[in-house]
C-alpha cells in the first residue's frame, strides 16, 4: 500500500518537474460558463438547468489505453509513470499500447509511432509529453474517448500560461474528446483496495497531494472507489466528476478539495444533481482569505470567487464545507457508511461524569440536540448504573458496569429509545481490558442496530487493539480520535438527512421565459449609463415593489403642484444619472410641510446642483415615509457566479457591521425567509424597544422579486440597490425609498 | 504503561461505587472566597493581590505516607488501590504506613489500628474510607501535612452532599492540613516515565479520566512532572496548582481541566502568577453552554460561572482556553517545549503548492502572519527549486528536490531569514523514501536552529516510521496530525510570548486604600435601593464623571428658572427610587424651547406620576445633549468573579446585537481600549457616514472611573448602568446622560 502510495507521488511531482522546461506563454482566464447544451432545458438568463453528466464509466475502466511517450529507459521519468501505467491497466483488464516515435518496444509491449498507427481505437490516451497540444490534434482524427495531460507550465504560471491552456481547450473542444488536465497526475490510476465493500468515498481534488489523506483511508478500512486529480480543469472539472459520482451506485460520499472553481452555475446544477440523489458532497475550499485565494490562483490558474458567495451557495444547494483534510475525513467516511437517522437525538453515554459533560457542552454549542431521557428510561438504566451517576444524557456509568455485562444492557436500553437516533461514546483513555469490553459492546451493538454508533478514541497513541481491530474493524461503528471531529460529522449527518428529505430543487421552480415586468423594464435600461433615482424606482415599480407617491418636476410651481397631490409633508431630492451621495452634498430635504418651504427648497437643490456641475433630470418631491425597519435589498454580479442577491439591515447597521446575508439565484421562498434569520441584526424585524413587529412577508416578496429581476437582466444589470427599503409595521407593505441601478 | 494506566483508571472507578453507600446528606455552595493571608497584601475591596502559592513539595514527593482503609484482602476495592500506593511509595522513596483497626500486617507491612498509632509523622495520609470526616478529625492531632480523599458522595451529589463536604471543609480547615478531594482519584500517584527530558507537561484535572490523553502523551515523548485531580477541591483547588506549577523549573506549560471555578481572584492570581514568571496555562474550561455548565456542576458541584466574563478573565490574564482534549495535548506540548521566538514570521514549506495554498488560507484566517519573503531569499531558493513554483511564502518546492541534497539547504535557507521565526511544514501524505528524508532533514534541522519547526503528518495512520520514530524520535520537532490543531498551538505559542514579554500585573497597580471620590459616594449609598437618577447620576460625579447640566426641581416655576439656568433646549424626566423604563412610560419629554412649554411638560409628567402610583423626588430639568456616539458602561456582580465592568454600544445595538465587552478588575489602560476594539461596531467611534470620530480618551477615562467604584463598593453595589453615555467628537469628552444603580 505505502509502495504504491510512493510510487505514484514521486512520478506525479516528476512530471512536475519534467514539465518545467515549458517557456511560458501568454494568457486569458478558463472562468467563461459552459456554452448548454441544446438538449438541457435553459432558464430565462439562458443558462442550463440540469448537470450535463459526462459518461466517464470508459474512462475509469476502460477497455484499451495509450501510452503517448512512453518510456522504458533507465532514469527517465517516463518510465516510472509507463511502469504504474501497466501494472494499473493489468488490474482493470485493459489494454495498452505504448506509443513513441523511436521504440520498437516499451517493457515487452509492441510499441507504436504514433497515435496514428495504433492497432485499435483506445478509450483512454495518457499524455506524458510535455506539450500535449499536438497530441490532442493529432487524436482528434482517431476516435479516442479520452485523454489525460500531465504537463504543468499551464494557467497556474500566469498569464503566458493561460494563454497556451486555452489554445489547448479550443484543440480538445474540435477534438470532440474530453481531457483531463492538463497539470494533474496518476491519482486516477492509483490502486483502490477492492477487500472493502459497502458504500464507498469518491475523491476529486484538483491537488493530488491533498487527496492523500483521504486516499490512506483504505488503510483504516474505508473503501474508496474513485480519484479524480482535476488539476487546471482545462477540460473536465469538478462538477462533471460530481454529476458522474453521484450517478454511480457504489458511491455513498463524494469528498472534494477544491481550489478555484471554472463555472459557478456547473457547479450548482452539479451540487443539485448530488441533492436529488441524496448523495452528499463534502468539501474542502480553499479562498476563505485574500492569502489563499491568491496561492490557489497561483496553484491551478483558477478564480476562488467571493467567499461569502461560495460558501453561501454551497449551503443553498447542501454542500458540506469544512476546512480541514481530517474533516474532510471524518465527514465523507461517516456520510458514505452510516444509514439515514431514525431521529435526530443524540445520547453521549460514557464511562466518565466529566467526560459527558465536556462532549455535551461541545456538542450543544454546535447546535446538536441531546433530549433528556424519559424517567422511565432513566429508572431502566439505573438497573444497571449506580442510583448517584447521571443517566438523563449524557449518561454517565461510573466506569464500573462497562467490565461486565451489564454494559451491553445499557448500550442496549438507549438505542432501543425512539428519540434517539445516534449515541455517542467518547473513550478518551484506554485501559484494557475495560476499554476493549466498552469497544467490543459498542462494535457488537453496531451489528444489531441500525442506528448510528459513534466513538471518538481519545488517546494520542493510537495503536491499540480496540483501536485498530475492534473499532476500525467494524464497518458498522463510526470512530473519530476528536471530539470536534465527531461533533462536526455527526452535525453534518443529521443535517444532510434533513436537507435532501423531500428536496426540491429550485431550478425545477426557475423561470424559463422572461414575465411581462421585464418587458416593461428593458425600456428604461440605459446600456453602460447609472440611472436616475426615478428611473431605477420606475425599474422596481415595472416588478410591483412600491415606491413613495413621487413626481419628478422641473419648476417651482410644479413641485408645489406635486407636493399637494403627494401629499404634505414630502421630501424633496434632486434627481441625475450619476447621482450618488446625494445627503452628503445636501441635494435631499425631509420634511418640508408649505409651499413656500417647497419653493425655497426647490431653490436651493437646484442651486447646489448648478454649483456642484451635477446635472438633474428634475427634482423629485416624494411622500415622506417614516416609520419602519431599514433594510438593504441588491443585486450584484459575481465572477463564478453570476447575479447574486444581498439583503442587509440599513443605516449604520449594514455600514459598520456588514450584516448582511446573500444567496445565488434561483432560490425559493424558504431561503429568501433563511436569508433574514441570518442576520443578526434580525430581532429588529421582529420589533424592538415597543415597535410593532415588521411586515417580513412584504419584504421577502421584495427579495424574490429582486431574484427574478436579477434572473431576467442577468449581466445587463451590474448593479442594482435598494437602500433604504423602509418595511412597514406588518401588514403595511414595504417602500422602495431610494434605489441605484447601474446597467452594463 | 497501559498495565499501570489500567490499574488506576479501574480502581478509581471502584472507589466511586465503593462510595454509593454514602447516604445524602443536606447542602451550601462552596463558592466563598478564601479569607486572605494576613501576610498577603489586599485591595481596596479586602481581596489578596498576590497567590499565596501552598508548598506541596511533600505532597508530591513524602517521605512517608500513611494508607488509612489499606487492605490485601482478595476481592476488596481497596486492595487494589492499596497495591498500587505501595509500588508507587517504592518508585518515590516513601516510607508507607498501612492503617486498618483489624489488620496485623498488609502485603506483609505493619499494620496500625489507628492514625494515632502512626510509628512516625507522616508526610501525606491517603483515606480510602468512604466517610473521610471523622479520620481528618484524628489525623488533626498528628501534624500529618496532607490528605487524599477519594471517596464519592458529596456535593456532586447535590445539597445534601454539599452540606456533607462543607462539614468536611470545616474539619480540614481546623485540622490545618491540606486535603486533596474528596471524589479524588489515584492519578497523582501514576507512573511518570523519567526517561524523558526537558521541560515537562504539569496537569491539573477536575475529572481523572480527562486527563487520560495528556497522561498518555508521554507514549509520545512528551514528558510528564506531575498530575494533580482536584476532584470537588473541599480545599485544595486548581489555583493552588497552577501557583505551585508555575514554582516549578521543571515545568514548561500547566495543563487544565476545568469544570468550575471555587473562587475567581485566586484563579486569576495564579494565571498572574504564571504569567509573572512566563509558564503558559492551557485549559478547558467546561461551560460554554447552559447544557455544559449544569453537567459540569453535578459532576463536580462547582459553578461555571457566567461565559463570557470566565473567557474575558483567562484572556486578560493571559489563560489560553481551548475546546478539545487533542488541542489541549498539542498546545501544552508545543508551548512546554518550544523556545523563546526569535520573530513572529511564519513561513509554509510544501512540496505541494495545493498543500501550500489551503495551509496559508487556514493560517492566515487564524491571524498568524506569512510574511513575503524577499527578493534575494526567493532567488537562493529557486536554486534548488524550479523556476515555476511559488517560493514566496509558502514555499512550494514542487517535490522533487526534498528526495536529495536540496532539501536540506532549502531548510537552512529558509530559516535563516531573520523575519522568519517558525517553519511549518505539513506532509499531508506518507510517501516513502521521500517523506522518510523530509521528516528526517526536519529533525536535523530542528537540532540545529533555536527556531520552531512544526510538521503535520497528515496520514490518518500513524503508525508511519517517519512520524513514530524520526519525528516523534524528535524533542526539538513539534509534530501535529491536523492543520487546525497545529495553527491553533502556533497562534497560543507566538501570542503568549507576546503577552508575557515585559508583562506588568494589574494586581500591582491595583488601588490599596479608597480614593477621595470613595468616600464622598459613600454617603449617597442607599442599602438594598435603587437610587434615583439624579442620585446615580452624583455618585458618578463624585468619580468625576460628567453628567449633564441638570437641576431637581419640585415646581414649574422651579422648573422654568431651572432651564434657564442649565440652558434651552432642556430634556424634562420623572425623577424617583424604583424608577425604569422612564420612555415607556411617557416620562422624559425632550426639545423642550420655552417656559410655557417647560410648565405643561412639567404638569404632564406629574400627572403621569400620579395615575402610574410612581413616587417620585422631583422633576429633572437637564442640558439637551445631542450630536455623539451612544454608549453604555455597566457594572454586574459575577457569582465567581464578584464586579465586573462591562462596556457596549448603546441604543438598538447593544439591545439587538448583544455587542458588549466585559472585563474583571483590576485592569489597565491597555484593557479597556482593548475592549473597545472587541466590539463589532467599534467603527462607530472612529465616524460613519461623516460623523467626527469620538472622543475615545474620554471613554476610557469613564471605564477606568467605573472600574475604581467597582473595586471600592465591591459587593455594596449589586447594579450600575450609564445608559446612555454620550461621547462627544474628540477633545469634548463624553457624558452620562442616564444611569440606574442598585445598592446591596
Amino acid at each position: 500500500m505505502l509502495g504504491s502510495t510512493h510510487g505514484t507521488l514521486t512520478t506525479d511531482f516528476r512530471a512536475r518537474v519534467e514539465a518545467c522546461g515549458e517557456t511560458p506563454r501568454t494568457a486569458v482566464h478558463s472562468s467563461a460558463a459552459p456554452s448548454a447544451d441544446d438538449a438541457i432545458p435553459v432558464d430565462v438568463s439562458g443558462r442550463p438547468l440540469h448537470a450535463d453528466v459526462p459518461d466517464l464509466d470508459r474512462f475509469f475502466r476502460p477497455e484499451s489505453v495509450a501510452v503517448i511517450g512512453a518510456s522504458d529507459a533507465d532514469g527517465r521519468p517516463n518510465t516510472g509513470i509507463t511502469r504504474q501505467l501497466i501494472a494499473w491497466a493489468e488490474r482493470v483488464g485493459a489494454r495498452i499500447h505504448p506509443v513513441h516515435p523511436t521504440r520498437a518496444t516499451v517493457f515487452g509491449l509492441a510499441c507504436h509511432a504514433s497515435v496514428a498507427d495504433l492497432p485499435e481505437q483506445v478509450d483512454l490516451a495518457v499524455l506524458l509529453v510535455s506539450d500535449p497540444l499536438p497530441v490532442i490534434e493529432e487524436l482528434a482524427d482517431t476516435k479516442v474517448k479520452f485523454a489525460v495531460a500531465f504537463a504543468s507550465g499551464f494557467a497556474e504560471t500566469g498569464d503566458a500560461g493561460a494563454a497556451a491552456q486555452e489554445r489547448l481547450a479550443a484543440a480538445v473542444e474540435r477534438s470532440g474528446l474530453r481531457l483531463l488536465g492538463p497539470n494533474t497526475n496518476l491519482n486516477a490510476f492509483e490502486e483502490f483496495r477492492d477487500d472493502l465493500d459497502g458504500p464507498a468515498i469518491a475523491l476529486i481534488t484538483q491537488s493530488g497531494h491533498q487527496g492523500r489523506p483521504v486516499y490512506t483511508l483504505q488503510e483504516l478500512g474505508i473503501r474508496l472507489s474513485h480519484w479524480a486529480p482535476t488539476g487546471n480543469e482545462a477540460d473536465l472539472e469538478t462538477s462533471d466528476f460530481i454529476s458522474y459520482f453521484a450517478e454511480q451506485p457504489e458511491v455513498g460520499a463524494i469528498a472534494c478539495y477544491v481550489e478555484g472553481l471554472k463555472d459557478g452555475r456547473s457547479f450548482l446544477l452539479a451540487a443539485d444533481r448530488a441533492a436529488r440523489n441524496g448523495v452528499p458532497v463534502v468539501a474542502v475550499k480553499v479562498g476563505r482569505t485574500e492569502t489563499g485565494a491568491r496561492m490557489a490562483a497561483s496553484h491551478t490558474g483558477k478564480l476562488t470567487g467571493a467567499d461569502t458567495v461560495v460558501d453561501a451557495a454551497m449551503r443553498q444547494f447542501g454542500v458540506i464545507r469544512v476546512d480541514g483534510l481530517d474533516e474532510l475525513q471524518d465527514t465523507a467516511a461517516l456520510l458514505a457508511r452510516a444509514r439515514r437517522p431514525r431521529a435526530d437525538g443524540v445520547v453521549v453515554y460514557s464511562i466518565s461524569g466529566g467526560t459527558g459533560a465536556h462532549f455535551s457542552d461541545l456538542a450543544t454549542e454546535a447546535g446538536l440536540t441531546l433530549p433528556t431521557l424519559s424517567q422511565a428510561k432513566q429508572d431502566e438504566l439505573h438497573q444497571w448504573i449506580p442510583p448517584y451517576l447521571n443517566v438523563a444524557n449524557p449518561v454517565d456509568n461510573g466506569g464500573h458496569p462497562v467490565g461486565d455485562w451489564r454494559g451491553r444492557k445499557i448500550i442496549d436500553a438507549i438505542l432501543a429509545d425512539p428519540e434517539v437516533g445516534v449515541l455517542i461514546c467518547p473513550i478518551t483513555g484506554p485501559f484494557p481490558p475495560m476499554s476493549d469490553r466498552l469497544a467490543q459492546d459498542l462494535a457488537d451493538a453496531a451489528e444489531r442496530t441500525d442506528k448510528l454508533i459513534c466513538v471518538i478514541w481519545g488517546s494520542p497513541v493510537g495503536t491499540e487493539d480496540a483501536y485498530r481491530t475492534t473499532l476500525l474493524g467494524s464497518s458498522r461503528v463510526a470512530t473519530f480520535r476528536t471530539f470536534g471531529n465527531c461533533i462536526t460529522a455527526v452535525r453534518a449527518y443529521l443535517g444532510h438527512h434533513r436537507f435532501t428529505t423531500g428536496y426540491r430543487s429550485p431550478f425545477d421552480d426557475a423561470p424559463r421565459t422572461p414575465s411581462p415586468s421585464y418587458r416593461k423594464a428593458q425600456a428604461l435600461m440605459r446600456p453602460g449609463q447609472q440611472l436616475s433615482e426615478h428611473a431605477a424606482k420606475q425599474l422596481l415599480r415595472a416588478y410591483g415593489i412600491r415606491v413613495p407617491r413621487e413626481q419628478l418636476v422641473t419648476s417651482a410651481a410644479a413641485a408645489v403642484r406635486a407636493a399637494g397631490l403627494v401629499g404634505y409633508p414630502v421630501v424633496m431630492k434632486a434627481s441625475g444619472p450619476q447621482l450618488g451621495h446625494k445627503t452628503e452634498l445636501g441635494l435631499v430635504k425631509i420634511g418640508l410641510t408649505s409651499a413656500s418651504q417647497i419653493r425655497d427648497a426647490y431653490r436651493e437643490l437646484t442651486d447646489i446642483a448648478r454649483y456642484e456641475n451635477v446635472p438633474l433630470d428634475g427634482i423629485l418631491v416624494c411622500q415622506m415615509v417614516e416609520r419602519g425597519v431599514e433594510m438593504v435589498v441588491g443585486v450584484t454580479q459575481d465572477d463564478l457566479f453570476g447575479p447574486t442577491v444581498t439583503v442587509g439591515l440599513g443605516g449604520v447597521l449594514v455600514e459598520v457591521l456588514h450584516d448582511a446575508a446573500v444567496r445565488v439565484p434561483p432560490f425559493g421562498e424558504d431561503q429568501a425567509r433563511a436569508m433574514l434569520t441570518e442576520l443578526r441584526g434580525h430581532a429588529l424585524l421582529e420589533g424592538v424597544r415597543g415597535a410593532p413587529p415588521a411586515d417580513v412577508d412584504a419584504l421577502v416578496e421584495v427579495i424574490l422579486r429582486i431574484q427574478r429581476m436579477a434572473l431576467e437582466f442577468g449581466g445587463q444589470l451590474s448593479e442594482l440597490d435598494i437602500n433604504p427599503l423602509m418595511v412597514l409595521p406588518r401588514g403595511q407593505g414595504a417602500v422602495a425609498l431610494d434605489a441605484l441601478a447601474i446597467c452594463r
